[in-house]
């Protein structure tokens, strides 16, 4: 079973991590344990999973009556964009489903109760491996708004700028790339009316050795004119006139985003800290030394060290000379 | 050829960390290719690497006329705590010598010279590890002062304290326990008096798994009044009546420390900053974000991003939830 489940989460993971949908992987097993059908979701508005493994079993000539199901996520009762994965289960004749992560969308949830009330043996088998596919669109999902991701490069002293106000190039070329490859998995990417004015920035995203990246929506938040910024050179980008980072993430909310990268400047870092509204960080980390300048992080009215935030699931990766520090600032199950 | 001094870097590397000798190791070889005889230096006071090889030949009863002596570093010409190497080889009747590092020690450098004049084949045969295991030490002596490790850790917003002094604890009990196994490779450890009134730090090297660690001097630099702090507890430790980086080293280089670790606080580490006194940074990353308090490192007059002190040869290590970024501030051999 665990390695019908990890098959499903490889399947998870072929779809993409932008787009409001989870990423969710089937596969179907025969009682004598042969494969029938194998499916993922490949973005909103294409069948979810389970209707694709159905699918690849009805290709393969197979019949899944009695058939497992292990799905990455507990399957929708409701219909959104497709009819619920729970009616087409039922239909196929499918008799158990192991479903690895609890759907915590009021909408869709219940699917499991639904199948059990139809006589088929639905459990939920938890899985850590399954969970972190979808670590950010569950956070989403939960609060009800995007998961925010804070990004920012800095000295190793934790500035961004000098007093001159200069941070071309705080980092070097593979920490760049890096964070190209980050733009292009999300939804959006989100700055102040300072960075635009300050940096003019395309706020694309341009991963190395990726033709046609995905492209994120920009949106610009604070109330400074940015006419004729490098951002609305094309239609993909939103201006949000507020400071308020909860009246920013509802207009992003409002297009079903479901993750945002804040790059800044730090007035708008800050803001989001401050609120409680990071649930990632991003850090950036140059082997360089200031002394002065700006600090990545301003005031968030914490005035002990026992009151510091304190992130989690901490990852540290090299970077040319630069290192990236990712943690996490919002708690996964326990 | 390569083999041999590989092995001769694994001999030196059991020598001690600390201490005013560099490490040294060595391997005799007969021309057949036998090895006849190993040899390291295991600190100040005993047998340089070349007088062990040639009495652990001995004691194995090989004759070693005619060898190759494969040395980490340039055998010394001068008469110190022991004889001059460059004498043992010639006696034993050594045929040839192969050096990884030429010696900076004005002192004691000369060596291959000394050799090729007895007309024996002593040939300086570059190798960059050999060079690694007396980095610190090769810099101390070519800059006729000790090697400077600036230390501290930072929330990863660049804060060392919060905004009420708190400081107690940034980082875990890995990051802990490995800056303890850092003081423990070193000679002396520094900080200012401000810290030792703030903190009463013990100054002690305690990492785990060792009974009986080497315990650093312990150095406290400036004016204000220590008495009574735990830093006096015991003799090993020293009063440096100034705030001025170079009149601290000086003392130290007085009691023959190659390597010290400055451990703050933010003013001594960024006076040592500031008069281009650090050679290397160790900065140990807690996934924290204060937004307010005191910063790691203060004004240095760096007003540009082009200014900035730039470190290379980083390693970014994991330390619990922790990151320690170490780089170097001093260029290595091109």
């Amino acid at each position: 079973m665990a390695d019908h489940l990890a098959r499903a989460v490889e399947l998870a993971l072929r779809g993409p991590a932008h787009g409001p949908n989870p990423r969710v992987g089937c596969v179907l097993v025969a009682p004598d344990g042969t494969v029938l059908g194998e499916g993922w979701h490949r973005g909103a508005g294409t069948p979810h999973a389970e209707p694709a493994a159905l699918d690849d079993a009805r290709d393969r000539g197979h019949d899944v009556t009695g058939a497992t199901a292990y799905v990455t996520l507990e399957p929708c009762s409701h219909t959104g964009r497709t009819g619920p994965c729970t009616d087409a289960l039922t239909r196929a004749g499918v008799a158990a489903v192991r479903y690895a992560v609890e759907d915590p969308n009021p909408l869709a949830a219940g699917g499991g109760e639904v199948l059990r009330s139809r006589g088929i043996d639905a459990t939920y088998a938890p899985s850590r491996a399954a969970w972190e596919v979808n670590r950010r669109w569950l956070g989403a999902v939960a609060h009800g708004r995007p998961w925010v991701i804070a990004k920012w490069a800095q000295t190793l002293d934790g500035r961004t700028a000098a007093a001159d106000g200069t941070s071309f190039w705080v980092t070097g070329e593979e920490a760049r790339a890096h964070a190209h490859g980050v733009r292009a998995e999300v939804d959006a990417i989100l700055v102040g009316t300072g960075t635009v004015r300050a940096d003019d920035p395309a706020l694309s995203a341009r991963p190395p050795h990726v033709a046609e990246p995905h492209q994120p929506l920009r949106a610009v938040m604070g109330m400074s004119d940015t006419f004729g910024a490098k951002v609305w050179h094309d239609e993909n980008a939103i201006a949000i006139r507020s400071h308020d980072p909860h009246e920013a993430l509802a207009a992003l909310e409002a297009r079903e985003v479901r993750t945002v990268v804040v790059e800044g400047g730090g007035t708008v870092t800050t803001a989001f800290l401050r609120a409680g509204l990071v649930d990632e960080v991003h850090a950036y980390i140059a082997p360089a030394i200031l002394g002065s300048g700006t600090n990545a992080v301003g005031d968030l009215g914490i005035g002990t060290m026992g009151g510091a935030l304190r992130g989690q699931d901490v990852t540290a990766t090299a970077l040319g000379v630069d290192t990236l520090v990712t943690a996490f600032f919002q708690r996964g199950p326990q």
